[in-house]
C-alpha cells in the first residue's frame, strides 16, 4: 500500500473548569503545563512532528484563544490555524479541515487529536497512529481505542466486533457512552471494549462523503465556506458562515452512522489528564512523592502536587514553602491560590460556582 | 498624690523568623496584622493615646524599619522617633528616651512597652497601666506582671514577695527565666509568680540614676549624647556613640540590680502574639472555626488561619481558596507562600533555615 500523505488536526478550543485556578476560560487546559514543563497542546504538536511535519500540522481553536495559542506554538504555520469564530463542536471544525485539505489533495489522511491529553510511551504511540493512519488510507474511517487498566467510568468506550486480543485493526461495532461501574467492569473484563480517546483517521474525501450522508445541512454551509475560500474570500465565510453551522460533535454527527470504522487498539500510557489527581499521577514525584517546580520548598511534605503558574514573575523570585503537609493541591496563579486535599480536586468547580455566585466571573 | 506627666516608648526594633513568610528582617512582626487588620503596633500606639497622646508618644525602632515604622503611624511626631543606628538591646534605647524627656522634666513618668503584643480587654489595660504609673511616680520603678492562665514555658516569670492575690500593687522579688514545664507548673499553682509582659514604668530620674549605678559605661556614653543634644547635635552623636554603648537589655542591666521594684498584676487577656497558632487562637473566627481575610473562599474548610498580605494588589484582585482543608496555615505574600499545619506552625524557622542554605538570603 502507498505511503499516504499525512496531516493531522489538534482540536484545541477546549475550556473547563475542573483545574481551576490553573485553567481558566482564556487559558483553558491544552494551554497549561499541566504534566511536564511544556503545555500540553506543545508535547501533542511534538508527539506528531515526525509523522506530519509543521508544513501539515493544523491546529483549531476559538477566537478568544488564537494568540495563546499561537504564543505557545511559536512554529505553527498561521495558515494551518484554523480561528472558529464561535464553539460549534467538533463536527464543522473537522469538516472545515478536510475541505481545506481536499482542494489540493482529497487522498489526503487527516489525523484529529485533542489537544490535552497525555501520552507517556511515545514510540508506542506514534506507532499506533501511523497503523490508524494506514488503514485510513485504504478507504475505512479508523478510530484509536485504549486498552482499558481499569474500569473507568469518566470515559466513553468503543465496542469492537469481535476479540480485540491479538488484532491490530478491529471492526468496530459501536461508541458506548460513559458507562456506571458495573457495566465499566463487565467492559474491562470482557476484552471487547477500549476507551474512546477521541482520535480520528480519514482520508479527508472520505470524511466530506460521511458528513454529506449524515449531516446533510453541515456539507452545505462547509460547501459554501469552500466556494468562497476557492475565491480567496475564507475569512469573511468563515466569519459569516461558521456560526450558523449545526453545532455536533463528530462521534454523534459521523461516527455514530458509519456502517463500518475501524479502530487500532493502543497501548501507550494515554490519559486524558482530567483532574489534579491524574496530573499528579501523571507527574514526576520526588523521593516524598510530591510533584512540585524545582523552587518550591517542601519538608517533611509527601505526596503532594505544587503548581506554580504565576507567569508573571521568574519562578525564582517566589517560594512556595509546604512544610508537614500530605496530599494536598497547591495551585498558585498569578491572581488565585486554591489549597485543596488531592482527594477532593474534583470539586474545586463548586469554587467557580462559589466565585460566579459572589459575581467573581473574573475567576472563572 | 499628684497625677503624673505620662510619656509612652515603644519598642519596635525587633524581627523574627516565627512569621516567615509573614514578618521578614525588613517587615517584622510589629508592621504586620498578625491580629485583627491593623499592624500590631498601631494597635499598641492606641492602646495608650488615651494616656499620653501623640506628643508624648515615643517610638525606638531600626534605622531599616524607620520609613515603614513611620508608613504605618503617620501621626508619629518625627521628633518622638528614636532610630537607632545599630541594635544595642533594650537598655540605651530606654536611657536614650529617658534623657530625652528628662532634659525638660525628670519627673515625669515613662511607660515602656513592647509593640508586638496583643491585649484582649483594652479597659483593664488602660487601669493596670495607669495603676503603674502612678506608682512609678512616687519613685519605685514599676512593671506590669500578666497573671498567668496556663503553665506557659515560653515565657519569663516575675516571682512576687508574698501573695499577689487581692494586691493592686506588689513587692516584685526577681525575674525568673523561661521555666520549664514542672517549675511552671509550680509558678502557676502557687501564686505568686507572673508572666514578665516586658513592660517598665519609672521616673525618667530615677532610670537615669539607676543605669548610673548599674551600668556606668552605658551613662557615660548617654551622657555624652545628651550633652551632644543640648547643643543641637543629637543626630551626629547617636550615629557615632550609640553603636558603641553597652548591648544590654533592661531586664539584665538594671531590673535584675534594683534592690527593689514593683509589679502591678494585670489580667487583660494579653498574648506576645508569639506563633502562627496563637494568631490564630486570638484572630476573629467564621463559623467554621477559621480566621480568613473576607475575600478567601472558604468551602468545607475548618479551623484554618488564612493570611492575605500581599501588599501590591487590592485584596478584591486575587482570590485564595480553600476547599476540604482542616487546621492548617496559609500565609500568602508578595513573593511567598506558606502551607503548614497550624500544630507544625512553629517549625517555620525550619523553612527560612533551608532557604538561607540554598542562598535565598532575601526570603529571610
Amino acid at each position: 500500500m502507498k505511503r499516504p500523505i499525512l496531516h493531522a488536526l489538534i482540536l484545541a478550543g477546549g475550556a473547563g473548569t475542573r483545574f481551576w485556578p490553573a485553567s481558566r476560560s482564556l487559558r483553558p487546559k491544552q494551554l497549561l503545563p499541566l504534566v511536564g514543563a511544556d503545555p500540553l497542546i506543545l508535547q501533542t504538536a511534538r508527539r506528531v512532528l515526525s509523522l506530519v511535519g509543521w508544513d501539515h500540522l493544523h491546529v483549531a481553536t476559538g477566537k478568544h484563544l488564537a494568540a495563546q495559542t499561537a504564543a505557545v506554538l511559536p512554529e505553527l504555520q498561521s495558515r494551518n490555524t484554523l480561528v472558529e469564530p464561535a464553539a460549534r463542536n467538533t463536527a464543522p471544525c473537522i469538516g472545515w479541515a478536510a475541505a481545506r485539505i481536499a482542494r489540493t489533495d482529497p487522498d489526503a489522511v487527516l489525523m484529529v487529536l485533542p489537544s490535552d491529553h497525555h501520552v507517556r510511551d511515545e514510540p508506542a504511540f506514534v506507532q499506533a497512529i501511523e497503523r490508524a493512519a494506514t488503514n485510513a488510507a485504504s478507504g475505512t474511517i479508523t478510530t484509536i481505542g485504549i486498552t482499558p487498566t481499569h474500569p473507568e467510568t469518566g470515559y466513553g468506550y468503543i465496542e469492537v466486533d469481535g476479540e480485540i486480543a491479538g488484532q491490530e485493526v478491529c471492526r468496530a461495532k459501536c461508541f458506548v457512552e460513559k458507562p456506571n461501574r458495573t457495566k465499566a467492569e463487565e467492559f474491562v473484563a470482557g476484552g471487547k471494549h477500549l476507551w474512546n480517546a477521541g482520535m480520528f483517521f480519514f482520508r479527508v474525501g472520505d470524511m466530506q462523503a460521511a458528513i454529506r450522508r449524515h449531516l446533510p445541512a453541515l456539507a452545505t454551509g462547509l460547501d459554501a465556506i469552500d466556494a468562497a475560500a476557492r475565491a480567496g474570500e475564507e475569512d469573511g465565510a468563515i466569519e459569516r458562515i461558521f456560526p450558523t453551522l449545526p453545532s455536533v460533535s463528530i462521534d454523534h454527527g459521523v461516527m455514530d452512522h458509519l456502517s463500518e470504522f475501524a479502530v487500532v487498539p493502543g497501548d501507550f500510557g494515554w490519559s486524558d489528564v482530567g483532574s489534579f489527581q491524574s496530573a499528579y499521577e501523571l507527574g514526576d514525584k520526588d523521593e516524598q512523592g510530591n510533584v512540585a517546580p524545582g523552587h518550591a520548598v517542601l519538608m517533611d511534605a509527601r505526596r503532594n502536587l505544587v503548581m506554580d503558574l504565576r507567569t508573571e514573575t521568574a519562578p525564582s523570585g517566589r517560594v512556595i514553602a509546604l512544610l508537614g503537609v500530605e496530599d494536598l493541591v497547591v495551585v498558585e496563579t498569578a491572581d488565585a491560590l486554591l489549597v485543596v486535599p488531592r482527594g477532593r480536586a474534583q470539586d474545586v468547580k463548586d469554587v467557580v460556582s462559589a466565585l460566579k455566585a459572589r459575581g467573581d466571573g473574573r475567576f472563572a
